[in-house]
């Protein structure tokens, strides 16, 4: 029973197919937890030599992918509902992990369309639901950020992560960062693990650990604590 | 002549390896641009078992990344003045386009370590100059921020784009989202590409892109305009 099927349009297939063998998501996608499935839009292109991009109207460097090939590979998939097209694009909601949390909740198929390096032309966006940009930086296309949206969906969907607690007491989910980890050993380098976790105190971790987090997150990201976590 | 080493310490090392054949960044790999290396701490853990792993301290599901192996694979790599080493972590600052650019002008390696998906031991912090969050959202693991940042840095250096106005022009590197983009066909399913980029008047077609960047940017990203392009 697949809880949702990911379908990437991508000119550079090859960079996509290792997320289906990776770490916890590799298991998921192998426990059909979630489908992956790549598609090419030169598969779809015409011609003898399967164009998919030309140079822009108006001038400029760089050549834009065409419109014709994306909207046929679109057009040529299975419809599963309800489903979602997300476009990635620099331009496009700044994503937050209430968003991934929306699309692994909401969705049983999410279409990703990645943008080519240099430019698309922009009736492209009318296949897309929502503009994706991960983030305010520059990339050469947009695989890395569609790969980001199926691991970060991915590990959403029952049964991708062992237990339920791991979803909960994380950086993102509450608008708090995490507070500080330690494992053994309990001396490394001068460094000691803190006394209070090594008590057996409940409480009394459980107050450090709140502690630490409005701590660190008053130091290093102020920001998480003027909006709500669903602010975007 | 290489640009920047890279050294990526992961527990995930196949996740990394695509990257050094994909795209633009693959031909800056193979011409020496720059070079790409990749280390598991599991080669530099001890006991039969290589350890990499343990539980917390306190309680708490998951298991942390044990600070031994990390130190061991940070010490055994070569050093190359000036170098930089960054830790991926939910906790660490924005990562913006300023950041990917100060990389690549300033250090010639730079070191990724990737932390575990459940959690890294705290003591592993002292070994980053900077630890970076690319996003507010969660993943399983630091490989795809890792891989965001070789890609952004690794296409801002010389060599690796054809033409320098590709970089000049681009989203984020002026507080505004790129104008839209046409190419052809004119028409294509009702939608037509604006006049004034096919009537060759070079003045109309640069005044109708930046007007079009900024009504852009107000529409879709406002917040980038209260603030300079270094701002953080």
């Amino acid at each position: 029973m697949t809880n949702v099927r990911f379908d990437v349009i991508t000119l550079a297939p090859q960079a996509i197919f290792p997320l289906r063998t990776l770490g916890v998501i590799g298991k998921a996608f192998r426990a059909n937890i979630a489908e992956l499935y790549i598609h090419n839009p030169r598969d779809y292109a015409e011609g003898n030599y399967r164009k998919v991009d030309d140079e822009p109207y108006g001038g400029g460097t760089g050549m834009l992918l065409k419109p014709e090939p994306v909207f046929a590979t679109v057009e040529a998939l299975p419809i599963i509902e309800p489903r979602r097209t997300l476009l990635m694009s620099p331009q496009g909601k700044l994503m937050r992990q209430a968003d991934l949390q929306r699309w692994a909740n909401t969705y049983k198929q999410l279409i990703l369309i990645c943008g080519h390096y240099e430019g698309f032309d922009e009736r492209i966006r009318i296949l897309a639901d929502e503009e994706v940009s991960v983030g305010d930086f520059v990339l050469t296309g947009g695989e890395l950020p569609a790969m980001l949206i199926i691991n970060g969906t991915t590990r959403l969907l029952p049964g991708t992560l062992g237990k339920s607690e791991c979803l909960t007491q994380e950086s993102h989910s509450h608008s708090l960062l995490e507070y500080p980890h330690y494992t053994r050993p309990a001396r490394f380098r001068e460094m000691e693990v803190p006394d209070v976790l090594r008590n057996g105190d409940h409480q009394a971790i459980q107050l450090w650990r709140t502690k630490q987090q409005k701590l660190r997150t008053v130091q290093r990201r102020p920001d998480l604590l003027s909006h709500d976590s669903n602010d975007n």
